[in-house]
């Protein structure tokens, strides 16, 4: 007989029962509702609605059923869900004084608390993983400094770049993946317990003492919003979507760096897999399996918003389904994020062929157009003449190194002997010094930023 | 060490051993995949590929394997995959013949072919259950078939209609919803086995063969396709968004019904829950835990999608996302259709209460529209008529059964003394007689119809 | 010919140009891109890379070019971009000169430029449109502090609340609203231009000083994290599905409380329309349709995390979707907000008939549950106590006012005489004191801190 | 003033009439519409409501309405739906006779059969550029039959492929998109008009007509259903989404096809686009637009699906955004289709290139697996000694090719001095002679089959 059943004649069905037992996912969250309830039995001693030595009790007893549930030895299957199955535990075990327990609160601002408190954690695990990330991305930039990397953009090469530039944009994606999640706990970090079923309390409670022992900084401001809100979960969400989209950019970029056409890089053999048919494969899964799982955070973010769309305040039972939801998907960020920061930290960067590959096509074709600005040539004007340039290379099969200098002038008198030492390569790269540019200058600079972000 | 690993020289970190294992998922296909595997075999035999003697003894053993994974007495933790935890414990067993298991077919196309069997079954338990509900909902149209209930559109009043009526219209949804599982299943129920990993097989292997042993007509026609393709799950997936989506709207109409402003229907204490703190709640969770399930289900389609989204051919690792997706959506999808169907079983209609409401508002406007339109008024100008009756009622705080004939020729001399006969409830919903309206005719049609459906 | 074809052989193909302009979308932008370019070659200028007389008559054109635009006096169509079609016409007027405008930036970081000016202003347009919001709904609260409304959990009656604490309820949901918004313009303001294509610029130019000129408070700080990123939407259109969430949700609550079941408020016919069919209807259209337009909300957020999934490093042309996306929500956002706002300012509350439905159901049963723990009922025994009077009431067909206290004493001889004063409707809702309660006190402590909230 | 207006005293807020009017959308369907009205009014003539003469007059307004609307003679801004200024129109001009028009149907029915017919000729639509599109992989495969590509799997080389042999896999991808759009069309080909609001109609109309006129095989079963249902919409979605899918795939391959670290295709100067300020760039932008245009579609499944989530039954006017999620996918979908077949018509193979890169990697591992199987060695041997062989030769850098026949010997006695002839790279491909594979006669076989589903 369920614990709310005074009212109902008939039993639930045991098909029902078994469907709206949330059982199953809540049971991760045992630790963080105990840690509430006993706060929760603190502050009623205080506003002196329960007796202290009663709560001494409730409180030795709840850590006893705690230890017990992380030892596996209460058996939870069949309960209806984590905050019944304690609060049944510490009844048949304490009686009437386990009967007190619930005093002043509902289980909808008891699930909204136990939620933000996994949350908080699961922020500060993630802030944490990201951190690690960054210094993984940090420590491959500095390692590769001046490694030159052909730049993309359409997938066609564009500029050389150095490759710890290349590497460095990833750092400050995460950047603002961890400054998003901060700004998300904010909206977390906000007691809820004590707003009862949906109206508050006739019982004289303390929710700031509530509060200051969970060590929230506030207390929500309204009992029907409290019960109702779920925007903490989707904003969660939202910040995982953007940080696992940003994970499937470097997953994707990572992969074509390794195709045989490219081979960039060389991902160890420790993060590859083999083919069931085929010998001579190395297949970067771990880069395809953290790109693949990006479906699944976008669609548990879709999905929690889909479930909240247009309920009616107050609490509804659809709102249950934000469990799942939620752990599916810091679950698998949080495997994603460790997995791809072991895998860089194994990665092998194949300099010379980077560079080999830098020098295809036209790399220099931007300098030269400024190298004519600079000489006071109108930069649309300029970026004509090179583009007929590179049309005049291509039909004679020819690159910007091979021509001779009557050639160039062959396009604007403008150009002198040196415009060639001008072209090199590495001075391509290099002389890209304006601010976040990737110029050698710029990048130590970027680099001892990225330092001074990841000490703090 | 992996079966695949003859090329590599460092093992799988055991991290990225985990982060890539499906073992988890699709541990559920085990029966699928020895299925394909014995008919993979018999078709080699049949080819000459291996022996007959060989086979029989693969055969023996895969089913040993069957009845064992059944009853869980072989660990399949900490193995890569399903396909590779069979074939490791095969070759364990059965030494240089079970290595041939694996000849002219890989992973890429075996995967398929168990999804495709998987799914297969899957549309035909789903299509069961529909039939279920839609029985269910006929059953309850034939006992409720004079019940008159206030249609609504846009939430207010429009016109009465017989609940029966009501009620079949989600026999009609939940008949596209077969309708559309149906034409899904031709395009699941096609043969891949056999393309390798992505190109084929120079063995002189006989692929029909293998769809005749599985009862498929027809086998995939490219190689590249097959191993590529993932269309039978998202189409399937597809299916079920607006399964559930009809599903959502039936509970919101339960939900709203049930409430205590409209009564029209009671749900079985069975199948509602209590509150922890508010001892008066009968709470419809079940209604309300569908409805919430739908958002889980858009979200796999959106996440399957996402996955599949600009992946380049052929088979890449992000593809083994699908399993996570389709087999939450089919189990919670199944889980729905049976809880909704049972708790309609043990609906009670509250006919008074019903009729009571649908006699509040103007339900007969219509009608007199009609009513004037029948006499020659042209229809706009009969719908300006009978607009100016409804606020004349409104201010005077009248009813049209409540308006002397005066009154009522005051708006139109057209009006003559039956016109309140015309328009009591009974007959405004009786007399909606053309093809698909709620006339009573019309409803009975429709039933037998309905009947004639389910019957095949 | 366009401006960037210089190497090109063949001209674009007339279907390929139409479909990869823009300018259908982007020409939206005009103004941001103007500014933008004047602050360009006023920093030009300071560098000492374009001559000051250059600068004046480029700055003086394009803002005749602007004014021209706006009043449509420059035919856009057929353009590939609103860049190019400012670029091309500044060049038409001044020649050389006008050549010399996009020296040192690209498209690439001109759009991001554009975007970020557009959604600063955005940003700021919808937080003062959910300032009007929520002092819409403030004002709403104390007009109607005292009145009673049924709370609903599950739509169930739950218990009584104050109508201001129920609708305030909205406020603080809209104040995390603006909350979001404005820790998402934190990373929209950040100064882009000036990092070329994707690598810098060797030319020595002063980012800093546009976004001095820009008042943006800091720049970019990568070349290829800049071009690659449309965090800053995406964070946006993320705000604005809770947002829309929201809004879907208490146009459902009005929708519910306008039925004629409930009637607890009356939308003014001026926000309301009528049916081609039924004279006699009046319906709730404008909240239907917020409702619907979060499904377009959502739609936007999903398509532009799935066109930026995978994308490889750094500007591909796929981003050029982004815009779709944005104008579209940020209009319906816009709009939504605006009637929202102008609705609820014309909306009458039906006091009496609140209160009527309050009365029903057992709303005072979790205050009985309270007054038998305050009297030392262990809470769960006081709940089984009230539960099993909930059964003997529905059973005699009566209310919790009509037993004697006889029959009271009967469930407990804890009841005293005074336990029917205790339980009236206004004292159930009044004594609800705990913070953020809907007790008396408690809401106007809210009302006062709403009120500093909106001074702000 | 409305056509509905004649209950209600306010006149409808001007800023909720723009926000409710669809006209600016929904004129698209003006022809359908029309077309609708005309088959409405012949059926009305048939069961004797309207005088023939009358209806002749209606027709020939109505024809003449639609001219104007297409020659943009009649100013529809202002007006609230299609369907209402047509009315309007016809009743300005006709006065009484044109008020009879909208006898014994509203404008819920009257929508469903618009959205109807336009699907049906959209369907047709996409069908046919499907077709072309078919059309053109199949002329390329022909084209280049023998033309051998490296295949792929997880970007990794895997085995050589015949050009013709990948390029039809995207063939049988768009069979599967034309199939699916077929049976959508079956339940979109049903016609809706004449169930009225939501109850059907007491006047005694003749739905089957219309149906004949109109070239319906048949009508909808249920009134209510019918004004409810958009499942037809977004069935039509989720068949696009599939279509982009594969589309984003195929642009996926051609955009790292066309990369220059490839170089297996030419997308002609036609097609790409250049930079703003790198002068040597040439882009597939019309390929990445196609593929970042799948993010719309998907958005608009989403959205709509959104929208429909748990609307109560029947009309809702939430559901008057289905029509920007139509239009706009249906739009893009038919742009990139026709682009996208126009590219493809205008590629260059570079054979050779295609055929170098084949020859990296060690594409011929599976056919010496298969050589060995031949001989007798079970596949999981052969495979790991091929395996070892690839290990092997990493180490010594070299190739298959490059082993001396008693290199081979060393790793199994059971090559033979053929060994080579039997993997050379043409025969690997020739060989694949499976059905599906990539054989010579398998896909000569292919062509076939798919020339014959043209031709129907």
């Amino acid at each position: 007989m369920s614990l709310w059943a005074g009212r109902f004649k008939e039993d639930t069905n045991s098909l029902a029962k078994e469907f709206t037992s949330s059982i199953s996912l809540d049971k991760k969250l045992y630790f963080y509702d105990i840690q509430g309830s006993i706060a929760h039995i603190k502050m009623l001693v205080k506003c002196k609605i329960v007796a202290e030595n009663e709560a001494e009790r409730i409180i030795k007893t709840l850590n006893s059923i705690n230890e017990e549930i992380k030892r596996r030895k209460i058996n939870l299957s069949g309960k209806e869900d984590i905050h019944m199955a304690i609060e049944e535990e510490l009844i048949k075990r304490e009686g009437k004084i386990g009967e007190k327990l619930h005093t002043a609160r509902s289980r909808n601002d008891q699930i909204a608390l136990d939620e933000r408190l996994y949350l908080r954690e699961k922020i500060e695990d993630i802030e944490n993983l990201i951190l690690e990330f960054q210094g993984t991305l940090l420590k491959l930039a500095e390692k590769n400094k001046t490694a030159i990397l052909p730049g993309y953009t359409h997938l066609q090469y564009a500029q050389p770049l150095f490759f710890s530039h290349y590497i460095l944009a990833y750092f400050w994606m995460a950047q603002r993946d961890r400054d998003r999640l901060g700004d998300c706990y904010k909206r977390v970090n906000v007691m809820p317990l004590g707003v009862g079923a949906l109206a508050g309390t006739s019982l004289p409670i303390d929710r700031d003492y509530v509060a200051k022992l969970l060590k929230f900084p506030r207390i929500t401001e309204n009992s029907v919003d409290t019960v109702s809100d779920r925007d903490y979960i989707i904003e969660f969400l939202a910040c995982l979507c953007l940080l696992m989209m940003h994970l499937s950019r470097l997953c994707e970029d990572l992969i074509l760096f390794s195709s045989p056409a490219l081979s960039f890089i060389e991902i160890s053999d420790a993060f590859t897999t083999g083919s069931s048919l085929m010998p001579q494969k190395k297949n970067p899964d771990v880069l395809e399996l953290i790109r693949g799982k990006t479906g699944r955070v976008y669609g548990a973010l879709i999905s929690l918003l889909t479930t909240m769309k247009a309920l009616p305040l107050s609490y509804n039972r659809d709102m249950q389904e934000d469990k799942f939801a939620l752990f599916q998907s810091t679950q698998e960020v949080e495997r994603s994020l460790r997995i791809c920061t072991l895998m860089l930290n194994n990665l092998r960067i194949n300099r010379e062929q980077m560079e080999k590959k830098a020098k295809e096509g036209f790399f220099a074709a931007t300098d030269l157009v400024e190298y004519l600005v600079e000489r006071g040539i109108p930069f649309r004007k300029a970026h004509q003449i090179v583009g007929k340039m590179v049309r005049y290379c291509l039909e004679k099969r020819k690159k910007f190194q091979g021509l001779t200098i009557k050639e160039y002038q062959s396009f604007s008198p403008i150009f002198e002997a040196g415009v060639k030492q001008r072209i090199n390569l590495k001075r391509c790269v290099e002389n890209k010094e304006s601010s976040g540019g990737t110029g050698k200058k710029s990048v130590e600079k970027q680099i001892k930023l990225a330092k001074e972000i990841l000490k703090k």
